[in-house]
């Protein structure tokens, strides 16, 4: 018997995603592992295996299979599979048939160019350097919103690739409920910020006892290391190769003991998802994690709602003490609790807490709206930063790589992608709170190292669903509810609250 | 102006280059840095990317650009680049499209399916369970000669694809001239074998140790780590993205100081070869080590002739000395030369010493051209090694583990990859002599650690001329004749002489 048309679309597909998926191990092994002499060959390797990664997947043969198909499984259950498997393909063929492969190739080529730019122009704090690199990514950004299209923003299209069926008028609209109750409170926690010191964690940390904490830890979270590794990078990231084949990095400080403990446990909340997902989706577009917003809610998760949590440091506290007898050994948990929850006015995104981290966000996202929109010029980006840093925070960055160069995104072409950080905060509460109210019992776990109720209802309820559904189709199904602010503001103020005094 | 053909075909030609490194990338993480989850998947990746790295070469189009690129560079020098690019192209399309698909995915099958039952076979001994499968890459292996044509012999089809222009007969003549001369050394040798001690080598070395002085060692001979790396892997190996980017790889043993030292001399020797490569083939048919035998005389003159010499021993042993006091502190230089210089009557060829190494290959290229031939039938190979083993070394394996099952190459598909591990010792003292011919001060400078007249000789003679040329092209350029067995078993009788006192 010959093959299904559903079946003769999975192996056609499955070309393109592992094609992809080459593209992604050339690229963890660039910022992981390659010589430095490597980059001019590899950015020419990754233009053409990218572009042909693009062509396997953007052909009219696609088109022709997915119709076939769609015609074969004509109604089957929007929930199936089949269903599932030529919606979520189709639209990524919408968009991805809209790209020509040159402009593809040409864009692989201006990021993997800018990324080394910008490397260069963070370590010697001279965004000039970077300026011509990220004026050609830009305009290229622009013109990627182009071919996409859009109906009302042209960032509208671009945030959508992150984030599929979101606008820029609704993240606006989420933003804007949020702000305001997010600046009273931060206002409200300077008022008393000498109450909380944080010299508990600013001690020199010898970096192997880092590594061999935060790997305990994340292996009681349950991240599988027989599919999956930790290495360091200079910017931390989480990829995946399959399911079986997950990889996190990390960035360890000798004198500061967050970025390395709770990098390790962010990314290994985007790590635990891959690893979660379905077996039989592997090689697939059903595989993975649906969203950026969802995959970040999972990053959070672990990071903060459970690794900020008093609970559970309860239980860890001994654990670190042991790696740092004389750095934490007389140190209480409501103290050690307090320093990791301090809130600072950082300049940078990565290192803030959770109560100002979203503000970072909407700095970002209004900068990007107003570039792609034409009201700011690249030139003028380091000084709109600061303006704009002064207006949000009270602080101005003493220096570009403390400000405008911090984050690699824009170099890689990554414009519409940071709204989803914040919007992956709401969603984690939201989560969290729906796992609670139907498993009481997970803060008490929690706070005695048990982990596997809040990862198997993750399992459950987010993981097993790979990419079938959009974000909103999934925060929808799992809290009965769309994605909101409220939740997250309560956590916020709640937590903030107690450990301010407020 | 439009670009000429030749620039087309380069850009052409380049695309199938990237691809096929690309595919190196994903086969050196695999070995390197891999979690054992990742196997399935990735398998399926390699699969993918290697067939669509063979259709990108092996296309209509590229012998259209060759013949047009022909054409319009006639008359031009044979050592032009241009002319040197169309004729390796030229040649390697030639075999690469007389292959068909079908042939070439059955072969991947059977060697995919070889290799997991010659890994079950050598760990349980069983010579039986491995048959049929090496009796059906050997059948396609025969067709491959016949795919691929011969003028004398099927073997030279094969042999052709490892060291482009040598034949059967050639390489008969070469090892009969070579063999009576090595199997009366090794004769003599025995007689005396208790004048030599090896037990220094054969100590507790801590292995981040060893590791420091073998990384001094090839940063010494002039290996660059801005353009390479070194990692540990079950299997040594050298691989190349492009000559930015060159990485060799090491296994450690806590008792025997040979392996990982000799081992991580011998993968610079082929990762300098490499990194020397000109930097305008890059991304070209032209770009990095011509022949496998020429490949193998540049890890052999590193790894033997300099590494294993006396001079040598004279600057490094005090550095040695300096890691492991305890352990060789009270060595003499003559006394630990000797130690890393026994020969042994080894059943394994890869722990062979440098007077019986091509011994153990010439068996394995009888056995080879037999095979081709018909004279032995794949059903007999265990007796059959046993017997010659027998007979060349006056032993007998006591298992076939020892015996016929210990190389991995066959359950590969590689037949007539073997001669030129022996070529390369040749041509490793054909070269280094030559290079001492012009520059006699090379022996004093290796006694004193400087590398770099000997180093700088390969460089202008062999590393510039990339695949330009074949290895006899090169080697009557380089030497003024071809490849012969004179030099180096000169050098085996002079060194093993003194060693024994003979």
């Amino acid at each position: 018997m010959s093959d299904s048309k559903y079946q003769q679309l999975v192996a056609h597909l499955s070309e393109a995603h592992h094609l992809e998926r080459a593209v992604a191990i050339l690229q963890w092994d660039q910022q992981v592992k390659m010589p430095t002499g490597g980059a001019p060959q590899r950015a020419a390797q990754l233009a053409v295996l990218s572009r042909i990664a693009h062509e396997a997947f953007a052909q009219d043969k696609t088109a022709r299979l997915l119709e076939d198909t769609e015609r074969e499984i004509d109604g089957m259950d929007y929930d199936s599979d089949e269903a599932s498997m030529v919606r979520v393909a189709k639209e990524e063929y919408r968009l991805a048939s809209k790209l020509p492969a040159e402009f593809v190739a040409e864009l692989t080529r201006a990021t993997s160019l800018g990324r080394g730019a910008w490397i260069e122009a963070r370590a010697t704090n001279t965004f000039r350097t970077f300026e011509p690199q990220l004026q050609h990514i830009i305009d290229l950004t622009l013109q990627r919103a182009e071919y996409l299209g859009y109906d009302e923003h042209p960032y509208d299209a671009l945030i959508d690739e992150y984030e599929r069926g979101i606008t820029t008028a609704q993240v606006t609209e989420i933003f804007g409920a949020h702000k305001p109750a997010l600046v009273e409170l931060i206002a409200a926690v300077q008022e008393n910020s000498d109450t909380v010191d944080d010299s508990l964690v600013h001690q020199q940390f010898d970096i192997e006892k880092q590594k061999q904490f935060a790997l305990d830890v994340i292996k009681a979270y349950g991240f599988d290391f027989e599919r999956g590794r930790q290495d360091v990078s200079v910017h931390p990231f989480c990829t995946h190769f399959s399911r079986g084949d997950v990889r996190i990095t990390t960035r360890f400080h000798d004198d500061f003991l967050n970025p390395a403990l709770f990098g390790m446990m962010h990314e290994a909340g985007h790590g635990m998802y891959e690893q979660g997902s379905p077996e039989r989706f592997e090689g697939t577009h059903l595989s993975g994690g649906t969203s950026l917003g969802v995959h970040e809610s999972q990053s959070r998760l672990w990071e903060n709602v459970v690794g900020r949590s008093k609970g559970f440091w309860i239980w860890a506290l001994p654990k670190l003490q042991a790696y740092f007898p004389d750095e934490l050994g007389s140190a209480d948990v409501d103290s050690f609790y307090k320093a990791i929850n301090k809130v600072g006015k950082s300049f940078i995104r990565v290192e803030s807490d959770e109560s100002t981290y979203n503000l970072h966000i909407m700095l970002r996202f209004e900068l990007e709206t107003d570039m792609v929109s034409g009201k700011v010029k690249v030139r003028d980006l380091p000084e709109e930063w600061n303006d704009r840093f002064e207006s949000f925070f009270g602080i101005t960055p003493p220096t570009d790589t403390l400000g405008v160069l911090q984050d690699i995104h824009w170099s890689m072409g990554l414009v519409g992608y940071f709204a989803t950080y914040a919007l992956g905060n709401l969603l984690s509460v939201q989560y969290y709170n729906k796992a609670v109210q139907q498993h009481p019992g997970i803060p008490d776990e929690i706070a005695s190292g048990k982990f596997d109720t809040l990862r198997n209802w993750m399992q459950d309820n987010i993981y097993q669903h790979g990419r079938k559904f959009t974000s909103d189709e999934l925060t929808r199904r799992v809290t009965g509810e769309s994605i909101q602010s409220r939740d997250y503001m309560q956590y916020l103020q709640t937590k903030f609250g107690e450990i301010y005094g407020l």
